[in-house]
């Protein structure tokens, strides 16, 4: 018989497939709670009529794996669904061992344990939001031409600078592991390419054990030639976010409030996204908080002044994003167009009171290209990079966005919590 | 003014940018080839009209890239589209110096300079293509309730097998590069996920130089729990790939016959695909051929009887694809299910005679599976692998491709030609 996902179970036969949730055995009955992917189901055995089953039911164990057919009938007396089902076949295919982790475990031994912690419905939820996020993203972008890339992770040279970068043994050789496709992207750029999105890992040696540091992550990148600015390369972004967070709306956001609570319903943003530059969020923070902070470091937004933008945007804009430009060229990569007063064409975009993406328009002209990147002593790091722009090169811009991180924000969960599997300084396995 | 993509260009004012494909710069008149993702427009100066282009135009290099407004009018002496442009605005947005590639370098020189390689026809519609492709397998699991993960490619184990395997040093101690998800696809089964793809690099440091080697490829990589038999693993596959070829034939069927040949047209394969036992293809092998291999290696598909398969596969049935199956256990992996006369439950799928996945049901009972890895002499090398079938594991099977291979087979070309940016043993840039 074809398996019934448990979600469209309806009164009569069927089969169901999935984990035993909960289990009681008593002396003439046992019930079982069988879940798959989409939903949970009571199996309500009466003993003494399947005498066929009594040895398997000795041996069933919590999250077993298990299939049942039977009878299903509408039940007042069950909550979950008002459902269940009489079996008059069942077949054990998979036994489990006791289980060593909790779901109150500490989180390092949920890691031990991940796939058995990934077993919990918010994990379902968040992997299943993830799919929707990611696949609208890559929806919305094919459908205004953009091509797909995949823009090799092994490299020659540390990407944007020589720290925080994994070195390989390759072959009689060395490699390096990629920190970012920043340089490939643009130079799909250089290819004619006109339009790019990349989805691939990213690679961070860094130390860091905080609750936002991986070793490796998913990047989502894009870049975009002919643009005028870089408000073009804001208007892209603030659409493509708009329509995925509309998609993570209509098809989990009452799953999403259920599991994780109304705070973290999805808010789809009205556009277009309020804008201020970095000098007004300092000025606006002061007067309506008596934050400050010393000029020196006005360049760039302080990790308390990040913060803070959450309750800013909700106050000044009613609104959960929120451009920041107009940053220091100190602060920003040498690659940023700057314009004649030498302001970086860029912009960092907050959402939740946390930096989401760093995005620009790029400088394509050679000559000034190779003056920033002297300027920032990496003339001899980025020499390779610098040759994409020798043989014509479009004007271009893009930014990238971290999957993980828009998890985390999603969903209030830290990193750990947001990846499939966690890497960090001391976090190999599984 | 807005920019008009060049395919959509009609009589009227409006405005281009692209590279300089082509350019002629007479004494009274300059035509320009502007080539932009989407075709060709010849733009028509005459220059006693414009002086102010004369600058421009002097300086002007095969690749620059141009912006450039004026009207565009029908002209029976054009061959391209039959249009050109008399520009009343020309802008250079950057200069090409002197190429150092032609379009018959020799494939490594073309390498070196891959960005402008890239410019070409072909190599545009190649990439395009695979947007297609890769986009269409996504679409086809997403609406049939897969969950899309990103497995991590930093791993504390040599995958399968501790050769091939790159190794990064990882803080203070080692790393390894992901040869392949397979070990953490069936750990998402383990964790309940049902059914889970993934697309991302996977690395091999084989040190190959054939045509179809390299050292980091793009997977596209699925699992699915709750199967009967390896039977709906094969028509998992086979639905997947007509979805996906009969996409790329609808968007880009027409462009790969003109500019690849007949030869590469795309057939949208009938269902079901051909099966076959691998004793009956060498048996038709050597019925329709008279080609014999020794007993000892009938095991396993030869390459050559690979290769041949095409004919085969063309004569027996007129068709592109073929399910070959029972191999030998003693030329699968470990983890492939057996039936009780201990053959394994899997298929090797062929593709216009090369090999495109390997496919299976894996085995999901830990003492079975543990007794094969021993047997193959592996249990202390897969022993965190073997961990996640202790605690319940529901029957699943899956299969692999590659991205790049697809490719390969889609167009005629090398890997060296499929892929954005080829690695290999002496290859790392740019």
């Amino acid at each position: 018989m074809e398996r019934t996902y448990i979600k469209d179970v309806t009164p009569g036969v069927c089969r169901v497939q999935g984990f035993v949730e909960n289990f009681r055995n008593k002396r003439t009955m046992a019930f079982i709670v069988v879940k798959d992917i989409t939903g949970k189901l009571q199996i309500t055995i009466e003993k003494e009529k399947h005498p066929e089953f009594t040895e398997m039911l000795d041996k069933l164990t919590i999250h077993s794996v298990v299939s049942f057919e039977g009878e299903v009938v509408a039940s007042e007396y069950v909550k979950m669904g008002g459902k269940e089902m009489y079996p008059t076949a069942m077949k054990i295919e998979s036994i489990a061992d006791a289980l060593p982790i909790k779901d109150d475990s500490d989180i390092d031994v949920r890691m031990d344990y991940r796939w058995i912690d990934l077993r919990r419905d918010k994990n379902h939820l968040m992997l299943e939001m993830q799919t929707t996020l990611t696949n609208a993203l890559r929806k919305f972008l094919v459908e205004r031409n953009f091509v797909e890339i995949h823009t090799p992770k092994l490299i020659a040279a540390a990407s944007e600078s020589g720290s925080d970068v994994f070195e390989v043994k390759y072959f009689d050789g060395n490699a390096y592991l990629a920190q970012s496709p920043q340089f490939y992207k643009q130079m799909a750029m250089a290819a004619g390419l006109e339009r790019i999105f990349e989805t691939g890992p990213v690679f961070r040696a860094e130390k860091s054990y905080t609750n936002k540091h991986a070793t490796e992550f998913t990047g989502f990148d894009l870049e975009f030639s002919y643009i005028d600015s870089f408000d073009d390369v804001m208007k892209m972004e603030e659409e493509l976010l708009a329509y995925a967070l509309s998609e993570v709306k209509e098809k989990h956001g009452d799953k999403i409030v259920e599991l994780f609570g109304e705070e973290y319903a999805v808010t789809v943003p009205t556009l277009p996204f309020p804008r201020m530059k970095l000098a007004d969020v300092y000025a606006e923070l002061e007067a309506r908080y008596g934050y400050t902070v010393p000029d020196e470091l006005k360049g760039d937004l302080t990790t308390e002044a990040e913060r803070m933008t959450k309750q800013l945007c909700k106050d000044m804009f009613g609104h959960e994003f929120l451009f920041i430009t107009d940053y220091s060229a100190a602060e920003r990569a040498f690659y940023h167009m700057r314009d004649e007063q030498g302001i970086p064409q860029g912009y960092d975009l907050i959402w939740r009171g946390v930096e989401i993406t760093t995005g620009a328009q790029r400088e394509h002209r050679y000559d000034v290209l190779k003056a920033q990147a002297e300027e920032k002593g990496l003339a001899e790091d980025v020499k390779f990079y610098l040759e994409f722009f020798k043989y014509g090169c479009p004007p271009h811009g893009g930014f990238g966005l971290g999957i993980d991180r828009l998890t985390m924000l999603f969903l209030g969960l830290s990193i750990k919590e947001a990846e499939f599997l966690f890497r960090g300084p001391n976090r190999l396995t599984p």
